[in-house]
């Protein structure tokens, strides 16, 4: 039993194919979210079509894979069941992928103004915020609340905040520049605010000089060393500074899903299970965590990050883990994360790449993250195909993307 | 000043490009919906953003357009201005196409239950009910409850109905057929109900049993004569009759946009603004009503039909008609529909178009349909590369339309 098919869930299915086991895989979505792309779903530059395949059609030909749509609502360990609702699904061997969330530090009730970024929901809903804030300014004779509309705020600079305000200034700059007659998308302001003192926190401070550079060269107002105390529907408060703006988005923080609660397993700070070098939980080795659920830490005393290749390395590790139990054989050894390098771009031609030992940056950089992210797909039909799209899509502007769909317009 | 951005109000506002105007469009929709096509998103075999695309996009090098989005609320003919909720926009010419919405002949509570299919969130919703309904019947043991789950019901067998039933019992049959273990797609069962004798009752009577017959090798059940009296979440009521199902679809009536209240103009039963031969109102000639949202006599007697050419025909000429009122020339002659055939596919393979004095079905008819989709594309950007996508999408099942978005899921 899997419950979660993100890279974690999908890719431990994927490996158990030839396992003397029925794999039953849950997720409350019919559908596995390419997550590294969503922020280009968020900010109109993908429609949600290219970057999720329902869960169905990936493993259509996994003779031992059943798929199920479905919360889970909590695990019987003592029964050995699943709950989803009310119904118990039993297994022999779990593995919980769940993920994990943004964290508002406490202020949960800020989460209406300023809305997180994990699922296609999410994307398309802050993808109407934006486009509608361009509208709305374009229909606005006051000025200053045109530039009140025209403001944007992103909390939180690591790769994902990063990502959203070099692309959002992308977007102001030039993909809407020639869209609008009566107001200047381009006299929009993006800031982007981060508590700790660089962005790209996770990178070497070489790299996240370099981001800072090139987010600036784009015209975003980078604030570090800025901690958000209030937020409300007018934007957000630095201590006293106010940042008026229409549209705030939140890209801060870790809280990892329910896992840990589920599994009365202790967790860290963030909720993330602690788990044993093999990655079960010490309560019960026959119960995995992997991916952002999970707190594994490395023969060296580091955390894995919660990135999608440590995810994808922990599901095939467990299958492996699984797969040798069932046939009686030896363990592997302890998890090993092979580090498959940190990314981040910084709008169209620009990104940043950091092995252990190599960076790279720039227009290379950008290739290569292009490459990396097609050898990250999931066993889709047609990978192929589907680079090819991102591209054309890429490079063409894909006006198909920038629809207003769901409560969020002037309907 | 153009009020709508269907067929009849973009064909009106491109075909105004070289008039001495200024030519503004206002939609509550940031975006062009090519709606022949938007039974193909409810079904799950096209992503919106293969249907619709921005109206910036589209009129983005037409220097004298600008494109509005917002709600319009009235119309205020004495001060010559639309009303957008408290914003006035001044007009000279004004045109007005709103198109049309379906009719629950005075049952209005029963929406909820049968959603219609006008815009990409009708589409969307949709398309959640239907994948949901599989879902859910995957994860039911009871037989009953399951069997409610796999059946369908739409209601009204205009071409909209045809369309639907016939790719919903495709979907079921084949797309969806080796995707699920537990339970049978093949064994939904798809109902089309219409009140009249007979389905696609534009069309002649050899077109309609051309058209049942292949429903019914489709295996959908078609039901004539038969008026929905009573409709809930459980299903219809027939009179006497029940027919349980989780999910059903409203394809029938045809009730106007609200431009005649709006204008203070004359309209028939079903709320169409009645229109001089120049399509003005008579009330005030510098005011045209273009669309589904206008009842159009033709010379012979008839009503021009709700279709796409004819909302397209009527844009164009009411930009000549304004043109020429602009150069101070004469007036163009009254206003001439040029029948450009009925057309209607019944699934993959088959369809049936009717011209005044041919009529084409089958394979051929499905070709044909496919080119005369093209033709009338709006000034897409690259009608070649949405074609091409269309047809692709079309061939491999398209998976990436299979998405459960928004509030239709376990969430």
């Amino acid at each position: 039993m899997i419950v979660g098919a993100g890279f974690g869930g999908l890719f431990a299915a994927q490996a158990l194919a030839r396992a003397p086991a029925d794999v039953t895989i849950v997720d409350r979505h019919n559908y596995h979210l390419f997550q590294p792309l969503l922020y280009q779903v968020a900010t109109a530059g993908l429609p949600p079509s290219d970057v999720a395949w329902p869960i169905r059609s990936i493993l259509r030909r996994q003779r031992n894979a059943t798929v199920l749509l479905g919360e889970v609502t909590g695990v019987d360990r003592a029964k050995r069941v699943v709950l989803v609702g009310e119904a118990e699904l039993p297994f022999d061997y779990l593995v919980v992928a769940t993920g994990s969330t943004h964290s508002y530090f406490g202020h949960d009730e800020w989460r209406p103004f300023a809305p997180g970024l994990k699922s296609i929901d999410d994307a398309t809903a802050i993808r109407g915020r934006i486009l509608h804030a361009f509208e709305a300014a374009e229909m606005e004779s006051d000025a200053a609340k045109r530039a009140l509309l025209l403001r944007f705020v992103i909390v939180g600079a690591g790769p994902t905040g990063v990502e959203l305000a070099g692309t959002i200034a992308e977007l102001a700059r030039f993909t809407l520049a020639a869209d609008f007659r009566r107001s200047d998308p381009r006299s929009a302001k993006i800031v982007l605010v981060e508590a700790g003192p660089r962005v790209l926190a996770s990178f070497a401070e070489r790299q996240s000089a370099y981001a800072q550079r090139a987010l600036e060269k784009l015209g975003v107002e980078v604030r570090v060393g800025a901690t958000v105390t209030g937020c409300d529907s007018g934007g957000v408060w630095l201590g006293g500074e106010r940042i008026a703006s229409a549209t705030v988005i939140w890209a801060a923080g870790v809280a990892a899903a329910p896992a840990g609660k589920w599994l009365a397993a202790q967790t860290d700070r963030a909720g993330r299970v602690l788990v044993a070098p093999d990655l079960s939980i010490p309560e019960d080795p026959t119960v995995f965590v992997v991916g952002d659920a999970a707190s594994v830490v490395t023969a060296g005393g580091g955390r894995v990050p919660g990135v999608a290749p440590a995810a994808k390395q922990q599901g095939r590790y467990v299958a492996r883990v699984i797969t040798a139990r069932m046939h009686g054989a030896a363990a592997p050894a302890a998890f090993v994360y092979v580090n498959a390098g940190s990314l981040a771009t910084i709008g169209r031609k620009c990104a940043v790449i950091e092995f252990p030992f190599v960076t790279l940056r720039g227009w290379l950089a950008w290739w290569l993250w292009g490459i990396a992210h097609i050898y990250f797909l999931v066993g889709v039909p047609s990978p192929i195909v589907v680079s090819l799209r991102w591209l054309w899509e890429y490079l063409t502007y894909g006006r198909g993307a920038r629809l207003i769909t769901g409560q969020e317009h002037a309907d």
